[in-house]
């Protein structure tokens, strides 16, 4: 494996060591789980599961490996190097505490919480005993916000020393199970109309009511993606992240670094597919000679390979955006496009060259096709991301008019 | 829907009266048990729910439609108009008792069975009160045959009045729960050495032993994919399908029109996704208009449109070859792997149409998606289609030579 | 060849005499001449060169073969049966008077012309003395119409017994050389406001001004296309060609089957560099076997042999749609669409299997390529086709939900 | 235009500001010489114009630019950052000397010559007096070597103080018109048998005959293609570069950076091509809005964007392989796999983009496409890099086996 050879300055020899052990403990202790039965009706790993493997992550000294001991954070093309190796396995990232959406709500309660609400919320989250959720999205058939977050219809309103918080949201990933809730409300308080709040909650709460959870293409995520009611929720002022109305700010904090951080782990399990289709592909005959030798299957794995590489550097390349202090939004469009469809195409000649065996859970390469297709429409369908990119490319254009 | 409006004079009123009804029928009274919780672990249908389907369709006089109830097949062109409308929905075609692999089961039995094997075994599929499969495909890991049928391994050989089977199966779909089996061998006798036995058998039977189910990405075929071990299987010589030694033969005969029939039924399955998605992009709105006013999103149901009719041409094109007597291994090749390719961009479009719903199980367009995915692998892989094409343009191009 | 051997029912004797006339005449006679180096400046053949050519098309018979000496037309199925043989050169279509415009042209004038302009104007069309241009799309560096006909911005004003014409055109194929023009314009007549008006003009006109011809990537078209200034053109009203304010509705006459004849043609070319890359295939060798004994060379002719089949089947169901008497927009954009991107695929894949020599003149196979290319814009570029489609998807869900 | 914005520190100051001076040239000096009429009947510049412009860049002190004055090579990755700029217009690296096959040519004879070999043939190249060519691909006709050089058929043998060279050869771009040629053969003396020779001659060379020089769809190479014929050339033995038998070694010096350096020029085709595209598509309407409006239209743009910095990447990092002394033979495969076929999806997008005005010559990008096009071939076609990629993953599968 080639995982960013590029460029090694940029990583330190924290990072590296840390790498080298995430990937021998995924592989080692991680990928023998795959087999393990105890998973939810939605595929995912149970709760019980999970935290056994932390365990042997915390002893590993591979939990939650992107944040030092001194609460610092790994730069960003760092957590790429670690974070991909935690991805070797899906369920990598779940035993390493690496996984969405709690890696990227580490990030934004660690940049925009209060010391108090990090100590409060955060602390268990980086110490890998509690899960958290993150509810933006609303219902379609509600007219509620998707892709288009102006389209916010969850609201909340200030009453005394607290906030009330009404309205639906679904595709909640990690909801049951969690014990730290953001919550995102478009604000109903006229001295931040047409802004948003967001609060940290404990969970669960009576006033979160769940109404249906969906199965879904993807297995991954323990908890699924809920879809919940929240019915005159009642929250302390104190607990309000940040300031009041500028919920659709932090939500761009937590944006690109969340967005790529998906295709980190992806990309590892994309790597780990790849690995598994080149070994049948070396082992099994057909038609007088092994797969290998056939162009139509070397091609699709040599195509891999290309896409691998080119999967690497896009996400080396927005992590080092990231790491000037960038917000990235345009970077991490562009790569979460690139990256994904790119994974899609490797996901899918990695069940092609296996045939029969490629459709079936004999090996996480079926899985990880599945993650894949989801993740294309997660954190942003391709479309969207096209869509804000040709307005970049129009704004870019009237500027260089203009000049 | 355009189902096959081309060449109306193609179909007869018995089989344009059966479509319709099919299609009311599949519409109406299957559709909503597409919700209906019997399940097995695999995701398919348990038999107490198939066999419950089917009691209504027999009342509706659309059980086995495809088969008249003087025996005599509909052609095939009919076939498609009728197939492709049990496929509206995935549980359809086994209501209506259209579905693979016993619908070219009862086609090659019908084919090449005796009066005495075809009263035995091939009436109470028609009837739709048993299940039947086709013991063919071998694992990898056992060096057997897979897309390549010359590497056959499992033998046959004769003992006396009965034929000893031994040897390994893999993917027989709907082993489990099947009462009638036709099993492959390859014969160890000396006058058919080289060539292949079929032969129909009781099941269960002890000598078949399942040693394992796995799961795959499709879930639409009870019983799932079994793979077993066949130990010291006793058949009885008159329940030899056909002659000693032309197994191959047989397998060519039911190759293509099961192969087509798989396209009838995915198809009518990509119409209704496509139905579903249409639907949802006419009413679900997001940055200031419908989805369907977005270009990115009217451009794939375009497209989709553009596919459905392309792949409705090649099913009737090929139907109209085999009609002609002609065993169509060619036509039926390049129609597997345009219709099946065509329907995964169909397939795909729906589910990005569709957003975060459309890889949840609230509508059986993230089914269709899986499973279409399979079918690019099931009876043959696209890669196996395009190398044995490849073989015929350069046959065609020596013949041209000598010319 | 398999050209449209489906439905051979729907070709008379007739037509599929004259399409064996068309294929050994191409074959025999037009291939040679495509070394001839009489070409103008753009790289299409000069008249001289075509005159020649159907000198000898004349006396083969396959002179304007879809048109009987009757004058009538062969239905549109038959037209496409002849049409593709006739585009088995791209030299082809013009030695047999079946090329673009003219023969749009012709079967505008035929519908909606009357006794006297059809013998002034078709006449010698028909006898393919005279070559004849359309001139309707504009520029748009003018603002003029281009792929939207409601932006069209030349006029045409009453004065007398004559209208008056002045405005721009451009794209404006064979126009120079031309005898015979069919020039659109928005009325200004109060009575026919926001409608178009149709003449017919003898060319050359020195009121009718040629500005540029600007190379394109295609070459097969005698005259280039030519942006033009139309400056006070004075036709006498008896020119008019039908009802004032119905020029839209007689382009939407031409459009459908223009658009698919154009796709009749070229998918011969299509066929043709086929048949030429699958002979380079058969005989070039490299790393120790022929080229198409490599997979990857392999598959690429097997896909093309899938698209040929497929264009075929989609141009005959158009061609059956519009046989009905529809105008068949949808139809003939579906089609459009599929066969030009296609078509695109089939021409790329000639060239890659043919590596150096195929980006040669050597072979036809790189002009193929290239008037491909520019055919996925010619007539409607694909994303307008797709633009069009979703609006009636929409309009088809809208009429579904009343209904 | 963000070229190369990633990891500055590898650019030095030099460089960069080369980088600068490089696209002012470009930009300013250059492009409008697109209009100039002077070609030659292959459509590419003729030497008279090559020349003229050379005199401006050497007055602009960008001449061979890659090249310091004391003869020291900019590192790969700066190569880049220049010669991406030198690419903005199809005329640039014309202009400053950093076309193939020349660049190649100079960088291989810089490596491998004698000090007497490089004042006798490189200088003058460096100057940018003089052209050269690299006689290496042979006839498929003839048998040769195309894709696959170990069926190289020309031969030479030594002849006292000589060596004879006899054979044929094709595709030797700019062999009309240069000066300087490196002729390749293989070797039939018995101590180096299996091995290849390459020699510096001086052209023209009446022994070197031009059979023919086929157009190409490509136009930017002075003197074309040419397919020649090796008479009985007699080479004084001092003029071998470097050591008889070596030659495929050699090859393979020249062979990485000389792919590499096609990707850099052509990405700054695909660039500027990009950006006329855009200024298109922000300008004209249809439809109600400006093109850009149009998601069609805007969503090409937006792919554009992402494939463009995806190609930097990719170039970026192969070059950064090759700084560190490898050969970079599989980087090098992979990157112009991806580069290549990323920038055929660019400039299609901006023909599309551009509609009838995307085919002509009013502006470069219709020219830009026909040479991608080509490049999809030279240096090794898609295919011959998959083939070899297939085998390097074979390669290293079986080591991690063994190990």
């Amino acid at each position: 494996m080639t995982v960013l050879q590029t460029n090694p300055s940029a990583i330190s020899d924290y990072a590296r060591d840390m790498g080298a052990r995430v990937e021998a403990f995924v592989r080692e202790v991680v990928v023998p789980y795959e087999k393990d039965p105890r998973r939810d009706h939605h595929g995912a790993p149970t709760d019980e599961l999970v935290m056994e493997m932390r365990e042997k992550a915390r002893a590993a000294g591979v939990l939650t490996p992107h944040i030092r001991d001194d609460g610092s954070h790994l730069t960003q093309r760092e957590t790429a190097y670690v974070l991909i190796k935690s991805g070797l396995s899906p369920l990598g990232p779940l035993a390493c505490n690496t996984f969405a959406p709690d890696e990227g709500n580490m990030y934004l309660i660690g940049h925009v919480g209060s010391p108090e609400l990090k100590e409060r919320f955060l602390d268990k989250l980086i110490d890998g005993t509690a899960r958290s959720a993150f509810f933006m999205t609303e219902p379609a058939d509600w007219g509620g916000a998707g892709s288009d977050p102006s389209m916010m219809k969850t609201t909340c309103r200030r009453d005394g020393n607290h906030w009330i918080v009404n309205g639906r949201k679904t595709f909640i990933t990690g909801a049951q199970g969690a014990k730290v809730g953001i919550v995102m409300a478009a604000s109903e308080e006229e001295d931040t109309k047409g802004g948003a709040c967001m609060f940290l909650v404990d969970l669960p709460d009576e006033a979160i009511r769940i109404d249906e959870i969906p199965n879904t293409i993807d297995s991954s995520m323990p908890g699924g993606h809920a879809t919940l009611t929240l019915d005159n929720l009642r929250i302390p002022a104190d607990q309000m992240l940040g300031q009041p109305g500028e919920g659709f700010k932090y939500a761009q904090v937590r944006l690109s670094p969340a967005r790529l951080s998906h295709c980190m782990r992806w990309l590892g399990a994309c790597i780990r597919a790849h690995e598994i289709a080149t070994d049948y592909a070396c082992r099994r005959e057909a038609f007088g000679k092994l797969l290998i030798d056939h162009e139509g299957v070397g091609f699709m794995l040599a195509q891999n390979k290309i896409l691998i590489e080119q999967s690497e550097l896009m996400i080396d390349w927005c992590a080092s955006v990231l790491d000037t202090g960038s917000l990235g939004t345009v970077e991490s469009s562009m790569t979460k496009v690139s990256v994904s469809e790119a994974m899609m195409t490797i996901a899918d000649n990695c069940v092609q060259v296996m045939g029969g065996t490629g459709v079936t859970d004999r090996t996480i390469v079926e899985q990880v096709f599945r993650e894949v297709r989801a993740f294309r429409i997660y954190d942003g369908p391709t479309e969207v991301h096209k869509w804000s990119l040709a307005k970049k490319i129009k704004r870019e254009w009237k500027q260089a008019q203009e000049a």
